[in-house]
Parts: structure tokens; sequence; C-alpha cells
């Protein structure tokens, strides 16, 4: 399997903190060497790192552990491939352009029996479940809503309604984004925390790297940071219930759903 | 206006030296300063690096030049904005997905008049004319030859059928490769040359670097390096005649058609 990491902020903010203790878990602390990608979006843009090396030996992980690129939504994969073969075409995250924006994912798991008719509009390029479930919820959502662009909110009903079918056929955490918001799906393992302030200081799990957030960030601040095994051992990390499909929104978790037919519980304006 | 690179070989090669010289022209010894990008195909994989800081100064350039990544197929670009803010939504090179592969384009000019109809199949994240074309480009080949991606040779003849319009209406070198080939358009400004055995020293034009290829080649490989003006000031560098659309592939210029009716004269072979 595969490990994912996600960040979702009111205002941009890098994430270089996080991922050195992600980026060791691509081959160092854990065994997801079968590459690894990185995307930021900054404003409608989206830088794009992939790299088919175990992030634990990559120059351009160097990179971005060290350049801070600030962003609102940044989602980040390091992979165990359990299909498809270690390619460049075959690194997440992936990336499409609709309705005038780009969308982001990643995923971590494995369904190998959801084989749906894909018309052509969005195609994978490699051979992955993965890019092909990318390319069907994206080509679900143009056909629900033809050229116009939903509501965050009937976008977040929308994927809840599509993933349902899927969510008993096999693993699948996945993570999305359009640079506005981030989807996370939780099947088996997620977790999230929440900083805003009084910041702390925060340790990572692996690494003895510490950072002291009240200095680099103003109190307004607020940032989620999603990720498939919490990568601090001195902060309360919230484990996501599998099952559950979360919506987060300038820093912080405003609504989920069960991946069952009926909405559970929204947690707007905490 | 901006200033375009691209490669196109026959077996994997790193861009490293001309793309020294190149960086150099982003803000140190030329003016475009608005930001860059370059886009690396490996097998149908793409890596793209995109920076809205100019290239001189830019890590992520820094990088680029010291990391050797090996390629079939380069675009690259370094901006001087004529229309749209500095933006990483404006950054070229741009990229989307038609018929299952990553298609990439970078245009150096300003088309301002021309405003296609767009059905939303590819719309532009951005505001650049570049973008509107590149959108335009695709919809209008995925409309031409519906889900089924045509041969090379009907693709060339079909860009250059639908580019006609469009060559007297602004300045429009630009730069197109879906991984196999790389086509180029010679609106104004365009150089290439083919470097073969037996192989030589080259220096830089805009650094004081040297290279000898026959020490990092073997004697099959075949590498066309195509530049808005040349990079070396000891190689031959052939001009294009304004008004010609070039396809490379492995490494050659095989086939060119003046950007005009009929074509004028084939390089297969060559």
């Amino acid at each position: 399997m595969c490990q994912l990491l996600g960040m979702n902020c009111n205002t941009p903010t890098d994430i270089c903190f996080s991922f050195t203790g992600f980026q060791k878990r691509g081959g160092e602390t854990d065994v997801h060497a079968d590459g690894w990608g990185i995307a930021f979006f900054e404003g409608c843009g989206v830088r794009l790192f992939l790299d088919p090396q175990p992030s634990a030996q990559s120059p351009i992980a160097e990179l971005v552990r060290n350049y801070p690129i600030r962003s609102l939504n940044v989602i980040a994969h390091i992979r165990k491939a359990t299909q498809g073969v270690v390619s460049l075409e075959n690194t997440h995250p992936f990336q499409r352009e609709l309705w005038g924006r780009y969308w982001v994912y990643a995923h971590n798991g494995n369904l190998p029996q959801f084989l749906p008719q894909l018309d052509s509009s969005f195609l994978p390029v490699g051979n992955t479940d993965s890019e092909r479930i990318f390319c069907w919820l994206l080509q679900s959502l143009r056909q629900r809503f033809s050229d116009a662009a939903p509501s965050r909110d009937e976008l977040f009903a929308a994927v809840h309604e599509l993933i349902l079918p899927l969510s008993g056929m096999g693993i699948f955490n996945f993570m999305l984004s359009n640079g506005e918001w981030l989807m996370a799906h939780c099947s088996t393992e997620l977790s999230y925390v929440v900083r805003r302030a009084p910041f702390n200081v925060a340790h990572l799990k692996d690494e003895d790297v510490m950072v002291d957030f009240s200095k680099v960030t103003t109190p307004n601040d607020r940032v989620a940071v999603i990720a498939t095994l919490p990568l601090t051992d001195n902060e309360q990390w919230i484990t996501m219930q599998p099952g559950s499909l979360w919506l987060f929104h300038e820093g912080q978790a405003v609504s989920h759903f069960l991946t069952h037919p009926s909405p559970i519980k929204s947690l707007s304006g905490v």
C-alpha cells in the first residue's frame, strides 16, 4: 500500500515540516519506495513534482523539503506498487483539468474489480486502477453537471454518491482537490490534525525534528494536515472512521459523510 | 516576447547543457523574467516544473540544471508577459491529456484577436491567449478524429491545416509534443541544430561553459535541439523559415510544411 499526505489551509502555508517526516517513509523509515509525488496549488495553478525514485533518496524531494512553496492545498503520495509498474506515468498524484480548474487526485488502495466504462473525455495515461478511478470520477461529475461547475457542497454530495458503490469493493483511501477545497476518503486508515492558535511545538515521529509553529504563524492561521498515519507524536491527531468522506476548506473539516447513503454529521463552524 | 527551447532525441538524453544557457536568458543575459517552465517526457509520463520566478534566480531551475533527467522530448519556456498576469497558472508549458497521452504546449507570441469558441472539453485555467490556443487545438483535434488517435503524419497534417488561418494573425511561435514527436512552428524566430556522430565540443553563448558530446554519447545518438535563438556559438544552427511548421521525431526533422496550404518539402530519411 501507499501513504497519503494532504494539507488544507486558510492562508498559504509551506509543508516543509510535515513533508520532512513523510519523505522518510519513502524507503527509509517505511517501505513505500516505488516513487512519490506532491502537488501544490498556488492560486489556480499547480506545481506537480513527480519522481519514480524513492522519496528518501530523491533530489527533487530534497528540493521540496527545503524550498518553502506556500499553498492552500497540497496532496502528496508515496507509492508501494500494487498495480502498474514503477514508472513516471503511474506515479501519483494525477492531474486533469475540468471546468477550467486543475484537479489533483492521489489514492492509497486497490480496486482491481472496478472497471468503469470510460467515454474518452478523461483517459488514463498509465495503467493503475487509481488513475482509472480518477478519470471515471471526473467523467461522472461532468456528465452530472454538464458544462457548469456546481457549488462546493453540491460537488461534495455528488462525490459521496458516486463513490458509495466503490467503498465496499476494496481499499479506497484517497485525496482530491481542485485548489479550493480538499476531500479525503478514509476507507481503512487516515488521520488529521488542525493546527490553530495557540500554536505549539510539534515533534516529528520519523525524524528528530521539531518546529515551534508559534514563531512561523499569525493568530488567524488555520492548517489541517491529513495523513495515512500521524506524522507527529505530541499533537492530537483525529483518527477518521473507516468508511467516511471528509471535506476540508480553509483549514478545517467543514463536513463529513459516512460512505453510506445519508450524511451523519456536519462540523460547519467548528 | 518569450523564448522557447525544445529537444527531441532517439535515445533518452539530458538537457542540462542546453538548459544552462537558456536559463541565463530568464532575467540575466536577457529580459525574460516573468517565470519559466520545462516539461520532460519519460515514457508516457511527464515531469513539468513551473516557476513564476525568473529562471536565473530559481532554485527549481538550479535543480533542473544539475539533475540529469533523461528524456526523448523536452519543451521549455521563459516568459516575458504580454497577456495575463505573472502567476503560476499563466506559466508555460501547459499540459493536458488527449487520447490517453499527455500533450505539452508552449508559445512565444501574441494572438489577442483569436477568440475561438471552446466547448468545455478543454478550458484554460489561466488567462493567456497561449493556453486558449492550446485548448482550442486539442478540442479541434478531438473533434476531427473523435475517440481514436490518428497516425503521426495525419496529426501533423491536421495541425498544419488548423493553424493556417492563425499564422497571419500575430506572432505564433510554438512547440507541441505528445511524448512521441515534437512539432515546432516558426512564425518569426526559431532555429535548430541536430547533434549526431561525429560529436564535437560545443560552447554556450550565454555562459562560458563547454561540453564534449563525444564523451557523453554513443555513435547512434541523435539529438535535435530547437530554440528561439541559437544557444551555442560554434555549431551549425539552421534558421527556420518564418511561416514554417516542423515535425521532429527520433532526433531529426522528418518533415516540414510552410504555413501555407501545400507541403513544400519532406526531409524524411535525412
